[in-house]
């Protein structure tokens, strides 16, 4: 189990941590939720500065799928997005999306388990 | 960098996965947020199940604490609300909570970096 420390604080006591999260919500076009999420899942074994991109369903939700995303920093997550198989994954992803959750929050992760 | 694989489909196609995911908000008291999260990161080094427990804060809500958990089952989440050191940080931390967002999300986590 890996503990993060909180990180310290600046003068002001806000945390000084550069990683970038991002959580957020695409919706797959009717019944095409678990192609989505394959698509989706290729191209990120080798995304510099990903220390997370994890992939959920929800029950509540059946065409929804909720990405929770942690990067080294802000550019790293931009970077990635030009990566050719990033690039291609959001090819073959971008016709089956039916849409964008209004849900979305950039963040600054700061400690805890596992980051 | 541990690329989990999407999770087997069931016959109906949904991912087969036991893993419980919760995106969530606490609001702190006001110039509390930093002693929240101090406390907020106690008792979290052996929590049984747990794969991810993530504390953000956030440049928009300077109040706000984003919290992402993965746990191997829910029974593992539900269970670790009684263990003493949590029920401690808990008891600390209730005073300077000034509220709870009204983002809630509960997920299962299906496959990606990091878990």
């Amino acid at each position: 189990m890996i503990v993060g420390a909180i990180a310290a604080c600046t003068a002001e006591g806000a945390p000084m941590s550069e990683k970038y999260g991002l959580f957020g919500k695409l919706v797959a076009a009717p019944g095409k939720r678990d192609e989505l999420l394959g698509y989706l899942s290729e191209g990120t074994e080798a995304m510099p500065g990903c220390l997370l991109y994890v992939l959920s369903t929800s029950e509540a939700e059946p065409d929804a799928i909720f990405i929770y995303e942690v990067w080294e920093t802000r550019q790293h997550h931009a970077d990635s997005l030009k990566l050719p198989a990033v690039q291609a994954s959001i090819a073959k992803a971008r016709p089956i999306i039916a849409g964008f959750g209004p849900e979305r929050f950039e963040m600054t992760p700061v400690g805890g388990v596992g980051i």
